[in-house]
């Protein structure tokens, strides 16, 4: 089996305007359309709602989330 | 003896399209299918199961996740 | 879909001269004008208001954050 | 006295075939037989032994333990 | 609007001789002259004065900061 | 003065076959005899005591340690 | 102003022979003469006096600090 369209960078791209939840580190999790990344798994999202443990904090219309802090991207 | 299939990149390679478990710090663990990964270690799991100290928190149809958080990867 | 205007350093670069919120690790925020950046995601900002935890800490007429502790950028 | 010998990467690949414990951070521990490893000292175990502050936790056929975790493997 | 004066390296740069706060992590706060830094942002203070978490802790002529804990650097 | 014998690595190459002590962080100590070493301080010992927070724990014929927990090399 | 013998990197080296302080992250600190060093800030000390939170916990005839644990150098 190859991996053609499963790469990391690929499963990004080709999700590119779709919804995705981003969970970072201690317990923080994104929420919106994925619109922009780049080879760190720097996150540019849009419309975003923050949560931190299950709770609502914050809504965006943009956020630039660093890619240090993901734990995984999930389409 | 050589290590000629069990460089740490082949086997990732050599199971793609199987089920592997992936531990995560934290004691966050993902069971599922490797559809895809790259060379730090970035994994791409389809039908993925997430547990958190051994409870089933998730189900996702895909994930992406960062290799900086992995502890092991067992096919 | 193409991600032109939404990469990650286009973003901050398109944001500069308007107001951010820059969340760092362990509840830190800063909140002012984005008026520099480099590709490591250090950032600087003028007329910055800090907060942790919710609380006003200090003003600053100016202030260069290290990119390493960034969580996000929100314009 | 020269380390001809005893370079890191030249213990690991000199081990290859045999058991040996690799400590991770957090108090894991992994018995095995070492059958690859990388630079970056990942390292791939076979008929392994997880053990958390010396209590077995698991078996596994193969693992892939990422090297960033590693404080020492012991031939 | 273009960043000239106010890439992170260049607010450094034109800050040599003034007095800066250099805020590190674990609650760590240094005041002094900025004397000279590098570009993993390690810097070098004159006349500073060491506070934990607002206790003057030490008084020092002199002090290489490492860039690598660093939060904020603030003119 | 110069440093022509105090370099970094130029240290642990002249203590190649003589006892040292190796501070890990989280309190751990290995003493032995150092028997390789590469430069991002990856350390191989041989007759290797390991003690953490002053109490024997165990001995290993041979260890490799990861640089990255390395506190400091004592020869 | 220019920092010709202030660069973080000029000021290790014009301290050669001298006595220096080094702190380290957990509240470690190391008082001796400093006798070499490298761009990690890997430093290598003479007649050490190692001090936690404070206390006096051990004395060496030479150490080699690593330099990720670095927080400050003041000579």
């Amino acid at each position: 089996m190859t991996q053609t369209d499963n790469r990391p960078l690929t499963v990004l791209n080709n999700n590119l305007g779709n919804n995705v939840i981003v969970e970072l580190r201690y317990g923080k999790e994104y929420r919106g359309k994925l619109s922009g990344y780049d080879p760190h798994l720097n996150i540019v999202m849009e419309d975003v709602k923050e949560f931190i443990k299950g709770e609502k904090i914050r809504e965006m219309d943009k956020a630039l989330l660093r890619g240090d802090n993901v734990v995984y991207v999930s389409p």
